[in-house]
């Protein structure tokens, strides 16, 4: 394992969690109704966990030179919620290192102001070979063999 | 395990890529640079695995009389990318009820316009009780104990 690269930090202001909503339709009233909200365990509105996750990945940054692409989210846990004002980053480190299999296993934690955390991922991406990916397709799909031009694996 | 229900489609526009993007800050090439993303495997533009997936989740539209928030996302695998001017569905159905944990298990298959897999995911959500969420805070992040207050399985 090497050691964690932490990200930049970011804050998670109302604009963010409006412009989310109204972007992806996720309108639950978690993260769009203060009053309904306000009546709930967190006591307020949230930032969507897609959000969170989706802002990681912009906080990480992954290297176009060596990462194809995203293969596999193998687990994310939401921890704690997010709360608008609230600033995140990213630790991220190498869990099962591109063994010639095309495939790099990363572990994300996403900790907020308070070095809580707050998300907990583990993702797998598509290491880019000398002639690109050299990852073999999906094969997990009984009956639904990825294809060989349009798998996300290639 | 119930029968599955099938959302409404939404297709993924250019703009739903470029806005993703800006919003995100996940600005990898292969989403925003038609020349690096051409010469590549999947011969252009895709959409970014996380708007997919955020967009499958307003099209699920999860009833907030129910369900109170996203737990865990247990796996997900990208099969196929999707491409501007590709139109999305989810197919989603329970597949492990909530059996006085306060946990619902779902699994959605998220198809495009040629009923071709794009995305497998397996999520968690929190059902509410009569008083509230009742299950119990992640304990899997040893020496991290989730707050009560903070947690959010409360």
């Amino acid at each position: 394992m090497s050691v964690a690269a932490v990200s930049r930090g970011r804050t998670i202001t109302e604009a963010d969690v409006v412009a989310f909503s109204g972007l992806t339709g996720d309108h639950h009233p978690q993260h769009t109704d203060a009053v309904w909200a306000g009546a709930g365990p967190f006591g307020g509105i949230v930032a969507h966990g897609m959000l969170v996750l989706s802002y990681a990945l912009g906080l990480v940054a992954l290297d176009p030179d060596r990462i194809a692409a995203l293969r596999r989210i193998e687990d994310v846990v939401f921890k704690r919620p997010v709360r608008i004002g609230d600033t995140i980053r990213v630790e991220a480190k190498v869990a099962r290192p591109d063994e010639g299999r095309g495939l790099e296993g990363w572990e994300w934690r996403i900790l907020n102001q308070n070095d809580e955390l707050v998300i907990r991922a583990k993702v797998e991406a598509v290491v880019r070979g000398e002639d690109g990916p050299e990852a073999e397709p999906a094969a997990d799909e009984p009956g639904q063999p990825a294809e060989a031009q349009g798998s996300v694996a290639r």
